[in-house]
């Protein structure tokens, strides 16, 4: 793979569609130094997920029967809107632990949409039978090239925005953003990837040498429980040496009222694990080291107008 | 008044100890047109009015009482975080319809709280009492030199930050904001003022040609319901030319439901108000006519997480 120039690539394709999320840097959260953010959790249907999205459809031949996607919501979202905006069908098998913010989401692009009893993976073999019978295009929530380099282009917008961090912390699930941020960084930023300790499917492979089955549960679980890690972010991980650290549901519960008391920004779990390990003393930075956080996913549980 | 000297000594005052907030493009909440939005609800305790009170602050010789000052929520809120940051006593008198979210935000900040029954007018009154009393130092809301002037440093921050408007709306209580604005903009570009038509001072003082009381009620009342338009903005409304737009609170309220809906933004119905009045109508931009919205406050009732 040439990955900077695939998410250059990407970057071009999704001009247009997809928001050139904010950043700002925040002098606060009892650290003692700044951290640069990034507002990705402003992206179009509230994720990340957008980008990988409409890299893979402006990429593809979409067949006539549409899109399918398995996703425990928040890349069910994201393909569903895109989607809608460049006129496809979309079917989306979502699993019932989702939560009723990220179903109305999908719902609410216009997409096809089944809730299935059970965790991703029964989803997963729903989507995957419905693909074999119509047809349709399967996307991948992670682990799928044009993916990770949708995903990549975020890390790209982002220097181009400035950023000026030694180390970048991301929250991991599947690894696609954080596969896709180390794939444009290649090694130039210490990458640190932040998972729940009751959801680390990344962690779990790094110790044991390869991707793995893990349970998934916690605060976190409906966006970051994939249970497996994708092959990309693994190889990514190993051959770049980023670090690997885990945090409790309590202090992301913690990073995400913080978000909110201090900078009005509200958050679902998942969007506030990056800022967690730093809160919790998880990743302790040297001093004069720069941080910055990528603040990732808004699709809170209940949701403050529904 | 040398107003641009005054906003830029305000800025290199007040630097460190506000947010330099975030810019962000958007087109999005079925305009067809972009706006550029300025974040200036991730300011300290949720709103502008940080800056003006900490320019008035670092610009007076504060007593040994302290600061007195009445408030509606948002700008005692803001006073007794500054005062607090700034090692001050702070006595602040907040009416009883501010709502719990902006008192307990004012508790929080350890300013001394005094809730008083009825409109802001008898918080007014107290606070006079107590000023007359104790020799602490009164800060006006909006309708002194020192809050406008740092109020101003938001719209000077935002062209530091490549604002290209034609024109910018801003939501109107008692004047702050948009009086700093005006006399940053100095009629380089077009100001559009817009009040909810239930709170609507300064719409009702152009008509009769002088500030004026109004009776204020609905939805944004809490943050933008002045009875009577600041002297200062009134003036530098009629010396610019700035043009006044009232809107529904079913439009506020539509478009507050809008910001979180497409760009996860969850700000109080003052927040949204300037971007009623394109998502309503009340303002209908020329074709080509850039067009920017301040996004101005966040502190939301019921807060999302109490």
């Amino acid at each position: 793979m040439d990955w900077a120039a695939d998410i250059q690539a990407a970057a071009a394709r999704i001009h247009g569609h997809i928001l050139r999320t904010p950043v700002v840097t925040v002098d606060g959260f009892g650290l003692g130094y700044p951290i640069q953010m990034k507002l990705e959790q402003m992206q179009h249907t509230g994720t990340f997920k957008a980008r990988g999205a409409f890299n893979t459809l402006l990429s593809s031949d979409v067949p006539e029967s549409g899109l399918v996607a398995a996703s425990g919501g928040n890349h069910g979202a994201a393909v569903a809107y895109a989607a809608h905006h460049l006129s496809h069908k979309a079917r989306i098998y979502v699993p019932e632990m989702a939560g009723p913010a990220k179903v109305a989401l999908i719902r609410d692009a216009g997409a096809d949409l089944v809730v299935v009893p059970g965790a991703f993976s029964d989803a997963l073999d729903q989507a995957l039978a419905y693909e074999a019978e119509t047809r349709a295009m399967q996307i991948h929530a992670y682990d799928a090239p044009a993916t990770v380099a949708g995903q990549g282009t975020c890390a790209l917008e982002w220097e181009d925005q400035g950023l000026d961090a030694d180390t970048v912390l991301i929250a991991v699930g599947g690894g696609g953003l954080i596969g896709g941020a180390m794939a444009w960084f290649d090694g130039r930023r210490r990458v640190v990837a932040v998972e729940p300790e009751t959801s680390c499917a990344l962690h779990a492979a790094l110790k044991i040498g390869e991707p793995v089955d893990v349970n998934v549960s916690g605060v976190a679980a409906n966006a970051l429980g994939a249970k497996k890690i994708g092959q990309i972010c693994f190889d990514l991980t190993v051959s770049s040496g980023a670090e690997s650290v885990v945090v409790t549901d309590d202090a992301i519960t913690r990073a995400q009222h913080a978000l909110w008391r201090e900078t009005r920004q509200l958050v679902e779990p998942a969007g506030a694990t990056a800022l967690a390990a730093l809160m919790s003393g998880a990743y302790i930075p040297e001093p004069d080291e720069k941080v910055a956080v990528l603040v990732c996913g808004a699709n809170i549980t209940p949701d403050p107008f529904q």
